[in-house]
């Protein structure tokens, strides 16, 4: 039996699979390759000495869908695949909610088809809107989203809860992730993003190898410690991790749970680019700018929940992310497009 | 040019159709027949002197709406197609957000790729949930739906909003439909259901014609003038000459607009169950009921917005409302199955 790994190939997808397969499972990769690279499949070789098997497909492609079905014995899915940057979320919304919506409903139709009615969904943090309560537990209310994307998601984990409801054979894990960074400790596997970063941390290191001037700051007059947001930031390695013990969890017939995967601490911007100095030894200069629409300024986890029930919690500090994330950048100027 | 009406042969389709071709436009109907009968289209040509073009497809189906828009010159669509039992939905989720999201948005990338950008979406008052206040305005928040549909609708209008946000070439008109029942005059067309009826006139006139034994009223004990549930009721007529004023709205570029359809009248279901009596002459027998889960207690619309923007105001009281429910269900006990 194999877990079915949709988006696969991406940054925590490719961290999620080095992570299963460590832990003993089969990992079956589904990925159409938009926003990542091939040759994902020999780094993680490369680490865990076993090349996992790859269908290079789309979601909305139900014929390629159930050839996977029935090629592979597949035991559950972990379901990362779909489009995930916000600011193109604004300027593409259709193409963002069909990828992400209707390839999801394809997905679950297959799936249910071939009698395989477990599913971990890639959900985010940004579900919670502007939260209503810090740290923020799984109990606090969903909210506004600011985008299609969080809407995308905010919309798939209803209805994946109402599918769940209709039919309790289905096991449903919710995960909302706060902010991944660092990368793999070998440095051979790590983000790599398209064009200009979204993202604190690809931002950072691009400054630090010199592909970037400066990084911009957006805001310095939240309501924080020092002005800048609060973001709660997590090694991809222990996201990774949380997929695994999901996959347990699935196992032992969760009907449908949802979880936070975060640190329960919370840094700043200036935080994050201290470290990281700290961390590489190479300045990063910025410069302020405004802020950014739908920016908050204080969002961390309660992470007590999934350290509860599916006994994990991240073992990795802001250091460690900091160093990881270097060294992957370090040795890997241009990601996997060296 | 054109009026493409997806879900014209239903319910509120049909009115619309004959409204639509009354004030002189051309329409082509697109329908799946999956909840409607081609006798449809005699009806409307005995009433309008015109059958309408039709073509028979989902609108899930990218090669059958391509055709469509290659075959006929289309200027904008309004949008009925979709599946809209509450109870169902929350049997079968999947099936109602594949064919409601997943179809809207194969139809909405359709319409672009031929330069359509103009749509009228069915949607309802449904998607205030638990309204904040009575009457509702356009402005009162959206709420927590109770069932699928009902998020189904509400996760469309933030689809067509991204959307029209990220393009404004497009004209999106959002209608929250109160609850419509009423028939066309004619006693030929009008509400057709499969089943056992969800909604409360249908049941009724299924109740008079001896189809059903008795009516479930659901919960004597809200906070209403006679304890039971207070509804905005809108003669299907009304409802469909407001899509026809929708249609002219387009016409001057409207950009994203939201309007309730409703009279901002509410009726209690014993207030409706009485008034069907004085206009049919035939007694309904009723028998209280359990509350049922979602119900709220009084939902009705304030309709000012729609008579001040679009010039539309429904013209058909309640008793209008049962004399052409009763008509059409006498006429024809068995609906267009006969």
């Amino acid at each position: 039996m194999a877990i079915l790994v949709t988006g696969g190939m991406g940054y925590i997808g490719s961290h999620t699979i080095v992570e299963l397969q460590t832990a003993g499972y089969d990992a079956v990769i589904y990925d159409n390759l938009s926003n990542s690279n091939e040759k994902v499949l020999d780094r993680i070789e490369n680490i865990t000495g076993k090349r996992p098997v790859f269908y290079k497909g789309d979601i909305r492609d139900r014929k390629m869908l159930d050839k996977v079905f029935e090629e592979e014995k597949i035991e559950c899915c972990i379901h990362f695949a779909g489009l995930k940057a916000v600011g193109e979320s604004v300027q593409k919304p259709v193409e963002y909610y069909d990828n992400n919506i209707s390839g999801t409903l394809t997905l679950v139709d297959v799936m249910r088809k071939h009698g395989c009615k477990n599913i971990i969904f890639s959900s985010s943090a940004t579900v919670y809107g502007d939260p209503v309560m810090i740290p923020i537990t799984e109990e606090c209310p969903k909210g506004e989203c600011t985008n299609p994307y969080g809407w995308s998601k905010s919309m798939l984990e209803q209805i994946l809860t109402d599918m769940q409801h209709a039919d309790p054979e289905w096991n449903v894990v919710l995960l909302r992730y706060f902010n991944p960074i660092g990368a793999h400790k070998s440095g051979t596997m790590g983000e790599n993003p398209n064009g200009i970063p979204n993202n604190l941390m690809p931002y950072i290191t691009q400054v630090a190898v010199g592909k970037r001037e400066e990084l911009g700051v957006f805001g310095n007059d939240y309501d924080t410690h020092d002005g800048t947001g609060v973001r709660d930031y997590i090694h991809v390695v222990d996201l990774a991790i949380g997929h695994v013990k999901a996959v347990k969890k699935l196992e032992e017939s969760a009907g449908l749970c949802i979880y936070n995967l975060g640190t329960g601490v919370g840094y700043s911007v200036l935080d994050v680019v201290k470290n990281f100095e700290e961390a590489s030894g190479v300045k990063v200069p910025y410069s302020i700018k405004p802020r950014r629409a739908g920016d908050i300024a204080t969002c961390y986890s309660d992470a007590s929940k999934a350290k509860k029930e599916l006994g994990w919690e991240a073992k990795y500090g802001i250091k460690e992310m900091c160093e990881d994330s270097w060294r992957w950048q370090k040795n890997n100027p241009n990601g996997y497009d060296d």
